[in-house]
């Protein structure tokens, strides 16, 4: 496989990149392999190569954008041991977002557009929002055992609304940069939860 | 116009709900026309003689969506003069929505469609936001003079995060109806603000 060496490797990684900016701007499904192939300079001949159909390349950037995610943000957290340093570590990736609009716009259109069964990322986003409730459910009753949740908190569920409050506000940032600070209004949630500070 | 008998209302009105339809399943962007007139029965030139264009049609949907919530939860509310009034009626929206799949996925796929500035309803939808806001934060400031907030609940900023909350609980619920109950959530946050149960 020519993508072992380094040429093919930038090749590929120039037609996820291509790939990312145009399922942010236009969706997944509006997006064509046609467009995205002239968009980095690439015959159709040479993306279908390292990406033989839509959904391998899809795949592809969803990886991505995890592995980049998880590198910056999450290498070796255990929400169950350290739920402080969960909150500390998310908090983080929401005010990083803040720099990122087209990451944020990726997640945001290819999440309502895979509500779909038949969207092809449509197990992959079930499976994302099933993992990323059961770490902060893990987090926040790491935090409660610990005597660090705020009295007259419910736990039961917060862990859907927080990711909910994050996605959400995204919708508004989305359409207005100035209407709203995700990172602000998520700390400032956080603190309403909890008896300590994240860092 | 004939839109002014009944006939042509009618078929107005059987347009209107095969775009919303489109638009809920592929958003605007990729939805036809062609395809739209072929969901309804009509020709092209019948859809032309009612919307003329794409745009009017969008706008047609958008309008005809809001005067039915309107009617249905929103006449003649005042959230300055009662503010847990208008809570009420934002809970019997979010649960509502639990029985309307298509209307759900419609502002989702919309309002995220929308964020670049050049899609038609891009206006629409930072309007809608900032008068939700607005009508959050006043019914927050009215239940706050008349002392019914919680104590240690910051009211500032907080219609962002309400509004954010009944979004992102969309998206989960979208993607998996089993993961989430919508109005229970936002419910369940309102008991944590306020010192009065919402009707």
């Amino acid at each position: 496989m020519s993508a072992g060496y380094p040429k093919g490797r930038r090749r590929r990684a120039e037609i996820v990149e291509a790939a990312s900016a145009k399922f942010a701007s236009v969706g997944y499904r509006n997006a064509s392999m046609v467009q995205i192939a002239a968009d980095c300079g690439v015959s159709r001949m040479g993306l279908a190569h390292h990406f033989p159909t839509k959904e391998a390349l899809l795949a592809a950037v969803l990886e991505e954008r995890d592995r980049v995610n998880g590198e910056l943000f999450f290498t070796g957290f255990d929400a169950t041991a350290d739920g402080l340093d969960y909150f500390s570590r998310l908090a983080r990736l929401v005010e990083h977002n803040a720099t990122v609009p087209e990451l944020v716009s990726l997640y945001a259109v290819l999440s309502v557009e895979a509500a779909d069964p038949a969207h092809p990322a449509h197990t992959y986003f079930v499976d994302r929002y099933t993992h990323i409730r059961r770490d902060i459910r893990d987090a926040l009753e790491e935090l409660h055992a610990r005597g660090l949740v705020r009295p007259g908190t419910s736990i039961a569920g917060a862990e859907s609304d927080l990711i909910a409050l994050i996605d959400g506000l995204q919708v508004q940032w989305l359409l207005d940069p100035t209407s709203v600070d995700m990172g602000a209004r998520f700390r400032q949630r956080l603190s309403e939860m909890l008896l300590v500070e994240v860092p």
